[in-house]
C-alpha cells in the first residue's frame, strides 16, 4: 500500500517493570517527521489465546459466568483461554469450551482475530466458531465450577444492554457470528429458491 | 440476584509491578467452596477512557489511521482516549474528536460501556454516538497528524474483514451503532406508517 505511512524507528526499547503475567517495554521513538516520543505497551508472550463462540441447533450460544478479578465481581463472557505451546488454534478451542462449559463440538472455524488495546499492547485472540455440539466435561483449572447459559442469539441486543455483560470482544464475536450464521441462511434461501 | 454466586475473599493484596502507565496488583483470592488461588489483575487508574462513534449525515463513520504501539504498525480504529480529571465523559467525546479527527458534533449521547479483558483489568470504556458533525480541529498532543477517513457504516462487514481494523472494542461499537440507527429508522418508518 503505497498510502502506508512509514513506521517510527524505535531508538532504544527495554523491560521496565515485569511479574509473574506481566512485562512492561518501554519504547523511544522516532517518527517520520522528527519527533520523538516515549511509549510503553505490554508485551504478549506465548503462542496466544482463543474465544469460543459455540451455537447449537436452537440458535442458542453457550456463555459462562465467572469470577473477574479486574473488576472483582462475576462477568457473562464466552469460553476462553492460552493455547498451549504446540497446540493447534481449533484444538485449544475444543479444549477449552470442553473444560468451562461440558460441551464439545464436531464442527469448528476460525471467524476472525481481535485485539485489546493495539495502541498499548500486541495481544490478538484467535476467535473460532464450534458448531455441532455434545456434551463432552474435560478438567480445567478453574478455582471453582462455572456457571453454564445458554443464550439465544436472536436476543443479542438483549444480551449487550445487560450490566454483567460487557467485554469489547465477546461483544464483537457475537455480532459477526450473528452476520455469518445470516449469511449462511441468506445462501440456503437462495438455493431454495433456484 | 439471589442466583449470583458470592465473590471470593480477598485474603491479600498488594501491588507487585509498576511503571509510568501500569500498575500490577496481586489478589490472593479464597473462594466460597475454599480454594484459594493468586490471581494478577492491572489497576485501572484516573477517570477513564472515552471512544468516539462519529456519524456523518451520509451515514458514513470517522476513523483514524494511527501508529499503534503495541502492534509497531498503523491501525484503523475510532477516536478515543483519556477522559481528564473533572471532565465530562461527553465533553471529553468531542474534545478527543476534535483534536483527532477535526470534526466537533452538535449532538452526543452515551451508547454504552464496554470492558477490555475483564478477569485481569477492570478498565471500561465509555462509547460515546456523536452526529450533527461541523468541521473544528483542536490541538491534541499526537507525534503526528493523523489520517482520517469516512467510511460507510453500510460496509461494516467488509471493515472487519480488514486486516488493519481487528480491536474489538472497536468492532463492538460499531456494530451496536448500527443497530441502535436502524432501530430508528425503524421508529420512523413506523410513524410514517401511522
Amino acid at each position: 500500500d503505497p498510502d502506508m505511512p512509514v513506521r517510527p524507528s524505535i531508538l532504544h526499547r527495554k523491560i521496565v517493570a515485569e511479574s509473574r503475567l506481566f512485562k512492561v517495554e518501554e519504547l523511544h521513538l522516532k517518527f517520520e517527521n522528527g519527533e520523538q516520543r516515549t511509549y510503553e505497551r505490554l508485551v504478549s508472550q506465548g503462542p496466544g489465546a482463543v474465544m469460543v463462540v459455540a451455537v447449537d441447533d436452537e440458535g442458542q450460544v453457550v456463555l459462562i459466568r465467572e469470577y473477574a478479578g479486574g473488576f472483582h465481581d462475576y462477568c457473562l463472557t464466552l469460553p476462553k483461554g492460552l493455547v498451549e505451546p504446540g497446540e493447534d488454534i481449533l484444538a485449544a478451542a475444543n479444549r477449552e469450551l470442553m473444560e468451562e462449559t461440558g460441551f464439545g463440538a464436531c464442527r469448528l472455524e476460525p471467524l476472525t482475530q481481535l485485539s485489546l488495546a493495539p495502541n498499548y499492547m500486541g495481544h490478538k485472540m484467535h476467535v473460532v466458531l464450534a458448531r455441532d455440539l455434545y456434551a463432552c466435561k474435560l478438567e480445567g483449572d478453574e478455582p471453582e465450577p462455572l456457571e453454564v447459559q445458554l443464550y439465544p442469539l436472536a436476543r443479542l441486543n438483549e444480551l449487550v444492554d445487560r450490566d454483567d455483560f460487557h467485554e469489547g470482544r465477546s461483544v464483537a464475536a457475537l455480532f459477526i457470528t450473528r452476520e455469518r450464521l445470516r449469511q449462511e441462511m441468506g445462501q440456503w434461501q437462495e438455493l431454495d429458491g433456484a
